[in-house]
């Protein structure tokens, strides 16, 4: 496993750079993830049972982003798979700069599908686009109901939001009714997918999802 | 309740500010919480345990920071308290700027604890002195015991750790002497308090504890 530690360039403007790399990631017809959350959401976790599903069928790279340490990365590597860590030394987000020096590290010729995990912010990671073909957004129902309202910019440019932790839900009062409302009202077209990583609850569904869309990027090949 | 909307002024130096708020802080015996925590560590509930506990012994004042919403500060200001809300418009953190605009609009000369809820943020806020006496990180068990050293500035800052929704940790892979250990090896000094919102546990020593602070700080008034 590689790891990058960040050096500091905010001179480079991150939608140029976002614009070049999807260019280069749409003609491999690489299907690319960038999973937002706060810290605790459970992104790794989700991330785990993703590849359990799907690693058979299709290829799967990994760029792990973390302030400092290589425990997300290392869990990933545990799997088998080919993935790359990137520090950011303190930095809250990662950004498109950060996806380049990366993608120097690791082989995505035969990649179908790439994720970049993001540093766990459930505010600063929205305004950066890091070249993915979809922000999935993970959740779990251990934050609380209001966190859509609370935290609109994330809610508003996810395209999936998964909700993580389903099998606590009873030990908590999460309003599942009033999440959905508030979640609707400022993304009325984003896909929800509830699940537990701990039950296995949902994942197959969230996967049968991730599936077609990784065919559909990847069909003209 | 008084709602500020945060002009984007980033050129007054935050540490000159805050340096100036403490003096005044401390002139007024006004004891002082900076409350920290990600996105659903559940700060506002802790606050308002906080306030059922001492409020009849103490005056509390409120600053409740968030990106757009009055939610929080209206649970704050159901409970009696004097508050005010601070809009960072998508910020991620409170500064020291946004603090003196803030207690020009509160009138904290009766006040003996002023509690700061900060924007749910792990990372960002960490660097921003907001001219506390004690930066109080909330984090909560669902979040995972990895946290610490995955998020090390927060703690190695926080004067106190209130680890939240221990009544949940049976459900989880939570491991409190891997956590303790963790924490330890980043803060030797820091005070840790196990508690749960829902069941009360834990409540009675936190607040034993912020009332001696409090009444510290106040006695030379």
């Amino acid at each position: 496993m590689k790891s990058i530690v960040i050096e500091k360039n905010i001179l480079k403007n991150n939608n140029e750079i976002a614009s070049k790399i999807r260019s280069a990631l749409n003609d491999k017809g690489i299907y690319t993830i960038n999973m937002i959350g706060s810290p605790g959401s459970g992104k790794t976790s989700v991330l785990e049972q993703i590849i359990k599903h799907i690693n058979r069928k299709f290829n799967i790279a990994v760029i792990e982003g973390d302030l400092y340490t290589t425990k997300d990365a290392e869990r990933i590597e545990n799997q088998g798979i080919n993935v790359v860590q990137l520090n950011t030394e303190g930095a809250c987000h990662l950004d498109a700069n950060m996806i380049e020096q990366a993608l120097d590290c690791i082989d995505i010729n035969n990649a179908d599908l790439l994720v970049i995990e993001n540093v766990g912010n459930l505010v600063c990671p929205a305004s950066y686009d890091l070249s993915e073909d979809s922000k999935i957004l993970v959740m779990s129902v251990t934050e609380g109901h209001d966190k859509p309202l609370k935290y609109p910019s994330m809610f508003q440019k996810a395209e999936v939001l998964i909700l993580n932790k389903i099998d606590l839900v009873r030990y908590t009062n999460f309003d599942i009714g009033d999440f959905y409302k508030d979640v609707k009202s400022l993304n009325e077209h984003i896909h929800i997918f509830e699940i537990s990583c701990t039950s296995g609850k949902g994942v197959q569904k969230l996967c049968d999802y991730l599936e077609g869309q990784i065919m559909s990027k990847g069909v003209n090949r």
